[in-house]
């Protein structure tokens, strides 16, 4: 593993999402690995971390959640930018070369067998908490965060710190049409 | 109504969240408003629009919810970085002019008897689609946007226009100890 992808503690997990970023949702399921784009995706919870996903029911990325119980949200960054953009925007149901195709390259971390997003800027290992009616209806998942890492240039003692980082790492926040926003300054209000 | 504030059409009132931004969320019931932030909210489908929010238990808005069956969503902005950290860190419960403390003015639209912010971005007005076991054991709530608005100042034509709006437009998006990122550039995939 990549030296500068350091453990978060679950406890402040839930601050990797807090911002509100697109995220990369992978799965994998009897040797077929896959990975998306969601930018509907949010917390839930902060001890156990919890998250939500949207995932419609014509992505291949589903399935593979639905089977193996598991998935990972990656938080992608500018340097990721078309990346992000392509995952979203071809299926592997009709692209089975869709990852080579996109530049996606897959690592694991000791533990968990679900794939990994190399080059982004945290990552989420998420455990399906059961909700039939929320999967069928709403397309709604629910995870909890069993295991929760980040690249310690953009991620440093529980804090994002892309005001210090070089812009490459600002996180992306989708709109429509291929149009994102990059996070943007610091700002403190007085506590 | 501010000249400025005009519908969104719901087609287009998911892109009002698209980019992850932190809400104020606000009811009212009985002759009781309030208003309270939230970063855990999220666009849940396009058509019609659906969204989710989480609202504590411990909250004095989420009763409100309850009771009418109404919420609002406003996109806040930099001019609003104190109150929207206001409204989340202090309770009507134990601080019953915490409205007024925060400076939060509201204001009605024609046709919804709910409160709205003055001096938002955007505004979501959302029905309650009930989901007790979602509710309770998650806090979370689903909505369906019945209309949405925003400021043409910063919202044009159905698109986000922060590149071109004054700094002071800028959306929040919070991460913790008062601590915000504001959004930041735009950036273009090839589509």
């Amino acid at each position: 593993m990549d030296q500068h992808i350091k453990p978060v503690e679950l406890a402040k997990a839930y601050r990797l999402l807090n911002h509100g970023p697109t995220v990369l949702v992978s799965a994998s399921h009897g040797g077929v690995e896959n990975v998306m784009s969601a930018a509907w995706s949010c917390a839930l919870d902060f001890a156990p971390p919890k998250v939500t996903v949207v995932l419609d029911k014509a992505t291949a990325t589903r399935p593979l959640v639905e089977q193996s119980g598991y998935f990972v949200l990656q938080v992608p960054n500018m340097a990721q930018l078309q990346l992000t953009y392509d995952v979203g925007h071809t299926s592997a149901v009709d692209t089975p070369d869709k990852l080579a195709k996109a530049g996606v390259q897959l690592f694991k971390v000791e533990g968990y067998d679900v794939p990994l997003v190399v080059g982004s800027s945290a990552w989420l290992i998420c455990k399906v908490l059961p909700e039939p009616r929320n999967e069928q209806v709403y397309d709604l998942f629910i995870g909890e965060v069993v295991a929760a890492y980040a690249d310690d240039r953009v991620f440093q003692n529980g804090h994002w710190a892309f005001e210090n980082a070089d812009p490459q790492w600002r996180s992306l926040h989708y709109i429509a049409g291929g149009n994102f926003y990059a996070i943007g300054e610091a700002v403190v209000a007085k506590t």
